[in-house]
């Protein structure tokens, strides 16, 4: 039986728009830092790949900086800056700040000092989106690129990290994205490549890629295709809800990702669940992509106030513009079926 | 007219067997840190080229550590070590030492403390080829891999760095590898991927690149392929020593990679043969790839003893494995052609 991948929010299959963009890449053999006609094939590619980016990204006119990942864009932004941040932040934001900032049961976070301070547009886990407030040290955007609107230009930060992967585009390639000629200290030095603040020869393939799915994710999004799988979503919930009523959903009350759902059936561990849809066919995770295998409670919805017990039976489902009704309703289906041998097993 | 390329050292062509292992990266879609079956398809596909560059490398055993470039590899092993070294090396690794260390007419490098010294096992400008000590702290072997038998068991170095694009693999991927179990201080934190050594979802598909054309590049070294693009080099350099006298030729008195010449008219810029020859229909270099731009004589040639004006004055001609004995023909046809108007301006 075919597959369905419920988990976007870890990484998304590749859209149609890169592939086409990284095999085209393939066959441009130069090094961007060369001066002749295949250098400068592959730095036009490169460079074309940086406006798609930024005009995806609303930052038309600042500078987009390619890096390996977000979390190198985090480390870029972050290292040795002293900036404040909340429980809620990714691991790789959270490894550079101090995470003295309060969140509310909704998942939202009061910033008292924007200028210090590091925050996501909205939270893998959850989902939950914070309203973000003037001049940001930095802003991880790297889950609500490409589903939400952003404006970067209008953002009003220092800097932005955001990611391929999340949006369509290959894994391993990120940016840090910044206003035109912000003071930068490169971490890799060698070549002068991107504008000195990161050396290393370019991942062209990669970057093509990024390009092509900032594109075509700008346009998904102008034309309404999260608004489906929002609906989509919705009837998730609405289905689980109604069957299994100890189920918590988390976050639920805020502004959230359109396609993602994090619920927690206390007593009935994630990574459990997580293995048990495996099996029957569906990729949900526990936790983000990256802390799998570290057993421990999210750390996320302990900072909501959830108990450890809540946290550690917490799941993510996180739809992708291809997740259709019947994927959902296969899901649910063998969701509950699984549920309800656990509601035996537990009584 | 069909272009020639001979920049094989600012980077390669992407072989045939890295294209396919790529293309079929690009159809899994999961987050090698996720659990389920697309995470693990992933993470299967991350460790089979874990495997083929440790093979190809010598390092059957070691640990390879998958980095975004020989730029972060460097980084990742030099940063903060007080480490000593020369002025040949690569601006990334040479960007963390201390270049006290002498070098010789023929461009090799005398080695004091190898517990304390990072040292290039060929230069990329030159091809000069350094007898390495055992104990080394740090072995650049970005250009030696894949044309060179390397067996990094046998080095007896600390770490040693590889780049993927120097052999017929992607940008933007390299290795760092390490004996088993080597302490590694991560510079890029977050997710706990490579054994907690480098944070950041995987880059996949070019990982799979990388790991195909390193085996590829090893097979093809087996065969003897490079004994024929030696042959090529020679009879470039042979012709054109015949017909221009003064031209110098750098490290040729040493041992070199077998696809190098570096070679020097004094007085006529090497910048300018750049772009004679790229208006030609060729592609070469004047120092390394990543230095373009700079306009600066090279420090390598400098620290070999060469005068200001020879190291302005020379470039760099890398052939390939694909590089016919008509492409060398063609080349030296079109160079001696202009060399000829050269020296009749300069009469």
């Amino acid at each position: 039986m075919r597959r369905v991948y419920l988990d976007h929010n870890a990484t998304t299959p590749l859209r149609a728009e890169a592939r086409v963009a990284m095999i085209a890449a393939m066959d441009v053999c130069g090094n961007p830092s060369s001066v002749h006609a295949e250098g400068r094939a592959a730095k036009a590619m490169v460079e074309k790949a940086r406006g798609q980016v930024a005009r995806a990204f609303g930052a038309e006119g600042g500078d987009v900086v390619f890096v390996s990942s977000a979390t190198e864009a985090a480390a870029l932004a972050c290292a040795g800056r002293d900036l404040l941040g909340a429980e809620i932040e990714h691991d790789a934001v959270a490894a550079w700040i101090d995470p003295c900032l309060k969140v509310n049961a909704e998942g939202r976070v009061t910033v008292g000092d924007p200028a210090r301070t590091a925050l996501q547009l909205a939270n893998s886990e959850t989902g939950v989106i914070q309203d973000l407030p003037q001049g940001l040290a930095v802003v991880d955007a790297t889950q609500a690129f490409g589903k939400l609107p952003v404006a970067f230009n209008w953002l009003g930060c220092g800097m932005a990290l955001v990611s391929a992967h999340k949006l369509g585009g290959p894994k391993g390639v990120g940016a840090l994205v910044m206003p035109r000629g912000t003071d930068l200290h490169a971490q890799l030095k060698g070549g002068g490549q991107e504008m000195g603040r990161r050396a290393g020869t370019e991942n062209v393939i990669g970057i093509a890629g990024f390009g092509a799915a900032a594109e075509a994710a700008a346009r998904d999004l102008d034309a309404g295709i999260w608004a489906g799988v929002e609906k989509i979503r919705n009837i998730l919930e609405f289905a689980i809800a109604d069957a299994a009523r100890e189920t918590i959903f988390v976050g639920k009350g805020a502004k959230r990702l359109p396609n993602t759902s994090c619920f927690a059936t206390p007593g009935w561990k994630g990574e459990t669940q997580v293995m048990q849809m495996d099996l029957a066919g569906f990729a949900i995770s526990a936790g983000s992509a990256c802390s799998s295998g570290k057993v421990r409670a999210s750390r996320v919805l302990r900072a909501m106030g959830h108990s450890e017990e809540t946290a550690a039976s917490a799941i993510r489902v996180s739809l992708g513009p291809e997740t259709t009704e019947e994927d959902v309703s296969r899901f649910v289906e063998a969701w509950l079926k699984t549920y309800r041998r656990f509601r035996e097993r537990a009584a």
